[in-house]
């Protein structure tokens, strides 16, 4: 049984707040990251909560990540929002775009964010709920160092960078909430199988001949497999089209490492569009989104994406969220 | 050895465009279909070229398609394209919404196109493409048919759903063209097996209860195998989410059939994203594209998504293409 200690998610927000701006990170961008870890950790996904916010404050203060970047907004095209990161934090620049992405897209019907210079943005479809929140249909895209081989290929040319979509509801919730990757399995989970020295299932990864492998250190040093086959490489290089060849950032084949303190900032990208559903459906899109959905949910024992993460949110916005306490020590140590 | 009889594209877009035009269909309306009927055969996908045209011309004649529709363009909002196809080929209405569509994304940086009333689009790369020949990023949906279930359930809720992304390169091409279905395999060929009266290998259908099985016709009324799982899901639903929630068009679950002549139109929809490269990236799209396309086309034996069709394109310009005889015999039949 691991020791925990449950903290509400103004406690989490807080907790990271402090740490971050300890390390070095200026208010401005501590704040918009607080708020995601705190959303990160409310939706379930505790492997990108809290459990970053140390590896965050070693790479500001190793300079991965300049923690006192000021983002630069403009507005190239009357649609379009572009923002350079600074090689700062893609919180605070995704914050500062979503700022003038939101009514934009309301008033054009369609907005892109384009974000370059950036960083890991951990859980992307956190931004992406953010949108459905503003009562638009978001899609996020972010890209990420290599570790997916091309088809036919063995070395890594694209990450296994993920995609997501957010649908608005008619109360300023996300109705539905796709954020998948382009790989079988998370790369985290190979490296905790590599730290826990055991196999890997075969299907997970490849080694750098590109042939099967259940040895994850093999794996690491070689390639992810991606998700059905050449579909899933056909996702990653959309991904890497948006996120990277799309806003001028760093392709994934050259990016350093979003892990340990070494390469630099990884100057990695986002592309983000919002569209108002209300204005491609003349008004017919939350009756069709409702049925989607009951279609999904009449059937027994069917799930809709984002179900999971949305009971968490549920319970973790009355309860709090029960957070590792060994975790919670080494962040209050950075305090 | 199938007889064949070797036609150029011009030649191809001719006989499609008078046995469409002989069936009912407006002169209008047979133009662009006619153009993406050779577009289709010069890419290599017999499968959705000519092969159709006894289709169509039999959906005009029942009605399942109004040939003589006018498809209704409007611009509600500042960089959003409408078009009502009016139960009519989804081919015109695209190519009318796209002449709006590509000045204004032009202007604007990014606009969408919205299509509901629609019908079965053909091969949706072919629509991307001529976004990428207009300089532009595109990207489209277009639903159909249920034939996925969800996650969990057994019912069938989505159909197989392509997405299609497409990327310019500086010379009016595309550069990259990725077009792919949300299932492992295409239901064409599930349906070819039921006809040849042959066993389906397993992982391409399930049958009514979700269960495995190598039975075409058992599959046939079940499900569809989603790539990649739940992941498969997901793109499904997201091309569902693009293609008729956020259209107003017909969902998958309660559309009438693609194939047959009983149930009046499918009325499904497309969504059509364009945007201009060079606003999002700064001037560094084409370096970026020229970089990540490089990076595979490096290793030996990588391909790259598009790069049969594009080897297809240029030969059939060249040499025309060879058709199967039996079935230009069908469609001269019908002038």
């Amino acid at each position: 049984m691991t020791a925990t200690e449950t903290l509400s998610l103004s406690e989490i927000e807080d907790l990271a707040f402090r740490a971050l701006v300890k390390a070095g990170t200026s208010e401005e961008n501590a704040r918009p990251l607080a708020v995601a870890t705190a959303m990160t950790e409310a939706d379930g996904v505790a492997s990108h909560g809290l459990a970053y916010i140390p590896i965050y404050a070693q790479h500001v203060e190793c300079g991965k990540v300049d923690g006192k970047a000021v983002p630069v907004v403009s507005l190239p095209r009357p649609s379009v929002v572009s923002v350079d990161a600074a090689t700062g934090f893609a919180h605070s620049a995704i914050d500062q775009g979503f700022q003038k992405l939101i009514p934009l897209a309301k008033e054009q019907g369609v907005a892109v964010l384009a974000i370059n210079n950036s960083y890991n943005c951990g859980v992307l479809g956190v931004h992406t709920q953010r949108l459905a929140q503003a009562g638009l249909l978001g899609i996020g895209f972010t890209n990420a160092p290599a570790s997916i081989a091309p088809s036919g290929g063995a070395k890594p040319v694209v990450g296994t960078n993920p995609f997501s979509i957010s649908a608005p509801d008619a109360d300023g919730n996300a109705a539905l909430l796709i954020d998948q990757s382009a790989s079988t399995i998370a790369k985290s989970e190979v490296m905790k199988h590599s730290r826990e020295g055991k196999a890997v299932p075969e299907g997970w990864v490849l080694d750098s001949d590109g042939k099967p492998t259940t040895d994850p250190d093999a794996g690491l040093k070689g390639s992810m497999v991606p998700s059905g086959g050449y579909k899933g490489v056909g996702i990653a290089l959309t991904v890497e089209l948006m996120a990277a060849a799309m806003t001028g950032a760093t392709l994934g084949s050259v990016a350093s490492p979003f892990s340990g303190t070494a390469g630099g900032p990884p100057k990695t990208g986002q592309f983000f569009i919002a569209v108002d559903p209300e204005a491609t459906s003349g008004g017919a899109f939350q009756e069709k989104l409702t049925a989607l959905i009951a279609s999904i949910h009449d059937q027994d024992g069917a799930r809709l994406p984002g179900d999971g993460r949305k009971t968490c949110r549920q319970k973790a916005a009355e309860q709090g969220v029960a957070v590792n306490a060994a975790m919670l020590e080494k962040i209050r140590a950075l305090l």
